[in-house]
C-alpha cells in the first residue's frame, strides 16, 4: 500500500505505521493545541535557553502563544529569545499555521505568567523545582479534564497537533523518564548546542532522593512520577492526547519532552498508542547530544517524523545557528511543519516554509 | 425559496429570516459553547430562583456544566434546584445534546465556583452587585479575548450555539438593556412564575445612579454598559458571538438575557448581525410576564425561534410545574432543543426530547 507523504519529512523510527499515520492528515485541516506551563527547574542556572534570562523563562510560553494569536507578543518586547539573542522556534511554528492555516488552541497546564489569549483552563498550578522531589500538584486532576477537552475536540477535527512549550522541560522530561524506569540519561534534548546531562542527571537525583518515594513506585505510578519530577505540562498534554487519540489521530509535536508525554500516556491509557506518532525537527532528529528515537524505541511501537528543516543557507544569523544546535524544537515547530505539510497536500515545503520564517523573522526579531 | 426547518420550532420574529437561518442547521453538527458566570446580584434576596437559596446561586453555573460533560454534577450533591426543588433548565439541554451529540465547550466569563471540568479562560472576573454600578470588571479584555476564541472554534464547525447560564442574569439583563437606552422595563423574564420587576427596576435604577456616569455615555458605550450594570457573561459571550459569526451562522441560545448580549453584540461588531438568531423555549416565547420579541425587535432584524417544548403531560410534578412559567429556560435549553431538532433532521422531536427529559429527571432528581 502507498501513503501520500510529504516530501520534506523523514521517518526516523516506525517507518511504516509512520507514513500510514501521516497520509491521514493529507489534504485535512488539523486543529493546533499547545500546552503550555512554567516549571522553577527552569530558573536553575545552566538548565534553560529558553529566556533571555532564567527569571524571564516565566514568560516564554504565554509570549509564544500570542505570537501564533496575534503575530507578535503582548506579554513582552520582541519574541522569546535565548541568552544569546536566537529566537523562539514559536516563529517556525507560526510561519508553518500562516502556509497552512489551522484552529488554534491552548491549554494551560500550569502558568505563572498567563497568556493574553483565551486558553483552555484545566485546574493545574505551575511547577516547583524537581529538586524538591513535588514539582507538580494534582496530576491526575489535570489529566482528566484534559482527556474532556480531548474528547470534544476530537468530535470537532479530523486530526490534532499537540504541542509544548516548558522551559526546563528537557529536565523535566529526564526525570519523569527515569523515574518510570526508561534509560535516558544522555538521551534527552536541550536548547543548548551543549548539552547539559551532568547537571540535569544531578537535578534529576536530587529530585528522586527528595521525593519520599521509591523507585519501584514511582516506576508504576505515571501520576506520581509526573507529581515528584514533571513539569505541569506533562499530565494534561496526554490527558488531551488520550481523548482525542480515542477516535482521530494525534500528532505529538515536540522533541524529547514528547517521549516524557508518551511514557505517562502509555502508563495511564495504552490504548489509544496506535493513534499516535511523534513528529519533531531534523535538529532533533539528528542531534548527537541527545537520542529521541532510543527514547521512544523503549517506550511503545510509535513512530517518529522530523521535519526537514534546513537554515544554513539563511540570510539571518539568528536562523543559521540552529543548524549548530541551537534551540533545536519548541512550541510543536516540527509537527506543526509536518502537519503543514500534510495538510496542504504537499504545496508547504521546507523552502516555503523558509522563506515565510524569513520574512517573520525579518519583521520581528532583526528590526527590533 | 423553502427551507428544511424541524416542525416543533415557532418562529416569533423575522420567521423567514429565522427559517433561512436554521435550514444551514440541517444535518451539520453544531458546537455548543456555554459562557456562565457568577453576579452578586443574585444574592439580592428575591431576585433569582435559580439555586435553593441566594447563596448557593453561585454553584449553580459550574454544577450545570458538569451535568452536561458527566451527566451528573460533581460540585454539588444532585442538580440546580429553585427553592421549591425544581430541577435546572440544565436537564433540558442535557437530554438535548444525548439526543443529538455535539461537541461541548465552557466559557469562564467570572466565576465565584469553577466546575470540575476544563473551560476556556478569558480572564474574567466574578460579578458585583450591580447596585454598586460597578458590576463587571475588564470587559473589553474578555470581550477580545472571546472573540479569538470564537474565531478559532468558527474554523472548526459549521455552526455554533452560544449559551448562557448566569444565576440573577435577567437582572443584569434589563440594567444593561436600560443602560443602552432600550425600553426594558417589565420585559426580561424571571425564574419565578410572579417576575419581581419592581425589584429589578429599583435594583437597576440604584446601580445607574451609583455608576458615575449620565445615561447618555452609557448608551454610547457597550462595554461600559457591561461594567456598570452587567454580569461578566455579557462581553464574552458577544465577543465569542461576534469572533464565530463573521465566518458561521450562530444560535444565540437562551431568553431576554440574550437579548441583552444581542444589544452589546450590536453596540461593538454590527456587521454580524445577518448571521446570529436568538432561540429560546415556548415558555419564554409565551410569557406574559416577559416580552423577549418587543426587545429584539428594538435592538436588531434578528429571528427569534422557540423549542415548542411542552411539559403539561409530563409524570413528574417537578417538571409539570414548567408549564406555570417557572425556571422557563437556561443553560441554553431552547436553543439546544432547536439545534437538535435541526441537526438530526427533524428526527429529534419535542416528543423525544419529553422522554429523554423524563428519563434524566427519573435517574437525577426523583431518586435522590
Amino acid at each position: 500500500m502507498t501513503f501520500k507523504v510529504p516530501k520534506d519529512v523523514t521517518f526516523c523510527l516506525e517507518e511504516e505505521k509512520g507514513k500510514e499515520f501521516i497520509d491521514k492528515f493529507w489534504g485535512k485541516t488539523p486543529t493546533y493545541c499547545c500546552v503550555i506551563a512554567n516549571t522553577d527547574t527552569a530558573k536553575i542556572p545552566g538548565i534553560s535557553a529558553a529566556g533571555a534570562n532564567p527569571d524571564i523563562t516565566d514568560y516564554t510560553p504565554a509570549a509564544d502563544m500570542e505570537l501564533l494569536y496575534y503575530g507578535r507578543c503582548k506579554c513582552i518586547e520582541g519574541v522569546p529569545i535565548t541568552p544569546d539573542g536566537i529566537p523562539t522556534p514559536g516563529l517556525i511554528t507560526m510561519s508553518a499555521l500562516k502556509l497552512a492555516p489551522m484552529p488554534v488552541f491552548v491549554l494551560n497546564g500550569g502558568l505563572r505568567v498567563k497568556p493574553h489569549a483565551p486558553y483552555f483552563e484545566v485546574d493545574g498550578n505551575p511547577g516547583e523545582d524537581i529538586r524538591t522531589g513535588k514539582s507538580v500538584k494534582n496530576a491526575e486532576r489535570t489529566y482528566d479534564r484534559a482527556v474532556v477537552a480531548g474528547k470534544n475536540l476530537a468530535k470537532t477535527t479530523d486530526c490534532l497537533v499537540v504541542a509544548e512549550s516548558v522551559p526546563g522541560g528537557t529536565t523535566t522530561a529526564l526525570g519523569v523518564l527515569t523515574a518510570l524506569g526508561y534509560d535516558a540519561n544522555g538521551k534527552v534534548s536541550s536548547t543548548f548546542p551543549v548539552n547539559p546531562h551532568d547537571l540535569k542527571q544531578k537535578v534529576v537525583e536530587e529530585g528522586i532522593n527528595a521525593c519520599g518515594l521509591s523507585r519501584e513506585a514511582l516506576k508504576l505510578d505515571p501520576m506520581a512520577a509526573v507529581q515528584a519530577l514533571g513539569d505541569p505540562m506533562m499530565a494534561p498534554a496526554a490527558g488531551l492526547i488520550a481523548g482525542a487519540a480515542e477516535s482521530i489521530p494525534v500528532l505529538m509535536a515536540g522533541g524529547t519532552q514528547m517521549a516524557a508525554v508518551l511514557a505517562v500516556l502509555k502508563g495511564m491509557d495504552d490504548t489509544v498508542l496506535d493513534n499516535v506518532a511523534i513528529g519533531t525537527t531534523r535538529w532533533v532528529a539528528e542531534d548527537e547530544h541527545s537520542d529521541l528515537c532510543h527514547l521512544v524505541s523503549q517506550i511503545a511501537e510509535v513512530p517518529v517524523l522530523a521535519a526537514n528543516l534546513n537554515f544554513s543557507l539563511s540570510r539571518f544569523d539568528g536562523l543559521k545557528i540552529y543548524e549548530t544546535g541551537l534551540v533545536k524544537e519548541g512550541v510543536g515547530a516540527g509537527g506543526a511543519c509536518i502537519a503543514a505539510m500534510a495538510s496542504s497536500e504537499g504545496r508547504v515545503t521546507s523552502h516555503g516554509l523558509n522563506d515565510e520564517i524569513e520574512k517573520n523573522y525579518a519583521r520581528l526579531v532583526s528590526r527590533r
